[in-house]
């Protein structure tokens, strides 16, 4: 039952990166306040921010074995998603790995589990979102599959969706809804510029949403 | 029973400047080591040094609507500290809160849930002291209330209570403590001061504070 | 019961150094994937690396005199390793302490517990591992023991035992099989630095470490 | 600083008893949503319910002398709800204390930290809310205060309020709060027990409240 | 985006209850060792175990309104599934909601939140697997949906797929794949028991299982 | 590096029994507040009290292999422990193993990760200490340690050692040291009766300890 996947159908790259620009808070609100990833997934140090599509890793505890096998998977723009079948904070990514990815355009990694080497991956700039920052080796004697549907942190994931990671954690985006989102997500963002300017000036949420009157039905008393 | 409470008392800003330049461990020493947050608040950037009167908010789970009206109470110079009512890590606070909070005044936020946004917080310098950092959204559906006195990382706070906030954690001192506080804070900092130099210079703190006969007569013993 | 062990061996300066310069994660590696300790030990700043022969601390909760007592055992080139006998998250180190102990040319604290002062500690360079950043203050009342071996992080620590610490965790390395270690972390990084290259210019894993053969007979199938 | 408060109010018998009947959830319910510790205090075994008038105790971590001190402050029909100053789990309380506790009417245990001899504590049937069953012993060196406000699992509880306890945790009820909120609670109940008949016989929630109108006005679909 | 999908395939009852007769942990096994929800997702007391056809609930934190919407969907045989979409312990469940779910014969209840009354709900002999007992109760004031995929206990559960639970968790088996996981599930029953005689007679599954010539092969040594 | 100790040295077991009967928090008590694992190690179900000689087991995440080798070294009246190298809850052990390890005269297992089948297991009257009760399989494919020194639950276990476990924890015993902590837990018992008498009929135990006037001295204050 352990397979890969080689035909992953990826998003269109425009159209991840337009993603990528608008940041997971954004995108997050933009398509219903659905597809975020646990908040334990941390970034391993501040101010990245990617997009990429996804390619899935379902993997053992403690064994890191099939991230070798889906690094020949990653193409161009790609982040590598990795969930453990079971709870496990063991290393499983170092700077190894990374070089690798890398050298195959690979934007990031998502893991629901421990990374390592974090001095050098910060060197390198390959951003990581991980559960843990843990130096724990593993071992390469057990099989998972690649580029099949998992969940990681809680979020249902499938090869070719598309992943965003920033400072405030990791969303996905459907492909197939990826345009619709996209659209909201602007709108939304020009939105908020114009109340941004307003609250910068000193006017109050409560007046530029309007809000007073229903606080006041809702009963809310002031003294 | 939803209530805001537009009539708080601020403690004199010169007395909350010069507690915030002693520091959270410092102030925390000084009025008999009580009055400390949990230590899961955690600031979202490091370096940050704050004080300020408290402007308290009750709020439900997921529901960030009180927040737009604690906004409106904020004087310059206060600090936000936000108590869910149920263990929450929503992402309830972001940039355009921070931004009419700032227009307000607001020095800080001390929330025991979550806050997003924090790359353009730290970009603001806006700082915040959360439970986590998480994109989850919240809705605008519940009322709380704004200015009465809430449990906030296990600690009582009440309106116009002093609120400071480090490196170290966040630091409760009520009103009409603070100037004793005060003045043993900077006694405290000065006997340290002293100390300090005698320390690096070599001697040790077995022999400065006299203590090698009392660990005697406890039976400590040297082989 | 409570003694302090005057008598430490320490190992030999040279080789504490050389496995230092190695890091954590090779160390653990070249010794069999052993002696991490605990991942909950985090950096209060990121960027340090240290080595030293460990002086231990065996301390109970909330009271931080035996500290003290153990800062005179500190030898240049040591470390300090502190294990409370339950569980607690109080700050029992802080710059005094920190001041001093530098003063003997102590190398940095790995602690199962808190500290504070922690932007006191990142300005002057003094390097912690902690479980906890908490100003929570402690007493001086209970005894304990310098020196004695200890379970830290998980982990079973004698005095004069390595200590290694960077940004991934600790490691500890047992006195008698760090020349043995050292040697083996050497030939591991040769032997990395050669596959690092070829990963770099696009050579897979897969290929290098010629996995395809075992994958296949355990059953990994590609569509 | 560390005082005993020997004029505590208690509140009156029979109210404490009625409240105590209509359980913690309804209780709860009936002051508005409020008042709830926090969902790690677990009862040692399942099947109690208890209400009095709480004997508060903020105590040091892994110290247990002050509960010796709140013991002979205990009224029948007392519960003793101890609060460290700084999180801890070490087992504070066991056998001996549970056996003076109940000589003197006390009616349970509310602790933040630990509990052991639950064995015992079974045997006997005195009951115990605690986060952790631990048989870490502690000291006796350091004061704390007994009947002074403090806050218990996130609540703030004085000396002299109604604690509730049962298999769905703790709550405090105000003492001048308390004979509004048993006529509420009283209410309530009837109330739910005509629904709990009409939930039995098949009917709906939807229905018996009449939510289809609202669920549909916000945008409820079915398919 | 709220939706109630009234529609939903249920699986065979007799094959639903020749799956929940094999218990969780052989099941997990013979369907590849997968399907398993999250450890914390705990019984409400010892000794139940059920099986059915998922009705599932996304639910907002803290806000129950879309339990109710649910027990309408509920058919004879069917477990109630409820996932909120993001973190929270709140007692979403008590013996009135039990009340109705039994009246349209439901089995019992999976919730990645909190549970109360569970006195009551243990004397209905109604069973309740969740991530907490908390009194705390919830709103009613945003919708939700019912019969979609969700997430819960970091398992992705559809409508119609069957639920198993018992004291080692709570497991789900595809719908389309219940017939083989039951032929697969009572051939390994039957294997076990036959191994299960051999052992209890004095046999070593190392015997049994011929693996003295691997561990051999592998490096295992006897001292 | 993996190695079976097939030359343990148990210890009496007239002396072992002896230990069992006065339980863990007495015997913790007796040596002097040390040797208890951590409190997240549970029993399965309420009322065992077990003693015997530690029979450790090292072993990888999620892989039980070892365990089948360990069960051909138990003899009548040892305990298996088990710890694994990294963080892991997965259920290495369920009926079968216990079956297996019944057969050899094992007395229980204390595990710091998960076990399953916990129905069979009570039904059995095989006793488990563990971290969590989870079905999630496990894999033959790692080789780990049988009776080596072991940290478990954050203690340090040898082979050989005297482990006890209740409903209050899990504790060892060195058997160096098992002779003289017998004596010192007879005369603890003692003692404790004679108090347990007197607190009984209500004297205090400020008096029985005349712990008045060292109170007072500390400046504890009664208003």
């Amino acid at each position: 039952m352990s397979t890969v996947n080689t035909k992953v159908q990826r998003p269109d790259k425009a159209l991840v990166d337009a993603l990528g620009r608008l940041g997971v808070a954004t995108v997050h609100e933009a398509q219903g306040r659905k597809g975020l990833l646990a908040s334990h997934l941390r970034p391993i140090y501040a101010g990245a921010r990617i997009a990429g599509s996804a390619v899935t890793v379902s993997i053992p505890p403690g064994d890191n074995w099939m991230i070798h096998v889906a690094i020949e998977q990653l193409h161009d723009g790609d982040i590598l998603l990795v969930a453990p079948t079971s709870n496990c904070i063991d290393g499983y990514f170092g700077d190894l790995l990374a070089t690798s990815a890398m050298a195959r355009g690979c934007r990031g990694l998502v893991i629901d589990a421990g990374a390592r080497d974090v001095r050098d991956l910060t060197a390198m700039g390959f951003p990581v979102w991980s559960k843990a920052v843990f130096a724990q080796g593993t071992v390469k004697e057990t099989l998972g599959s690649v580029n099949v549907p998992v969940v990681c942190g809680g979020e249902y994931v499938r090869p070719g969706d598309i992943v965003l990671a920033d400072d405030d954690g990791v969303c996905v985006v459907r492909h197939e809804e990826a345009n619709e989102v996209l659209a909201k997500g602007i709108e939304r963002e020009a939105r908020e510029e114009k109340v941004r300017e307003r609250l910068r000036s000193g006017e109050l949420g409560l007046d530029i949403y309007a809000m007073r009157e229903r606080l006041a039905a809702k009963g809310l008393t002031y003294r």
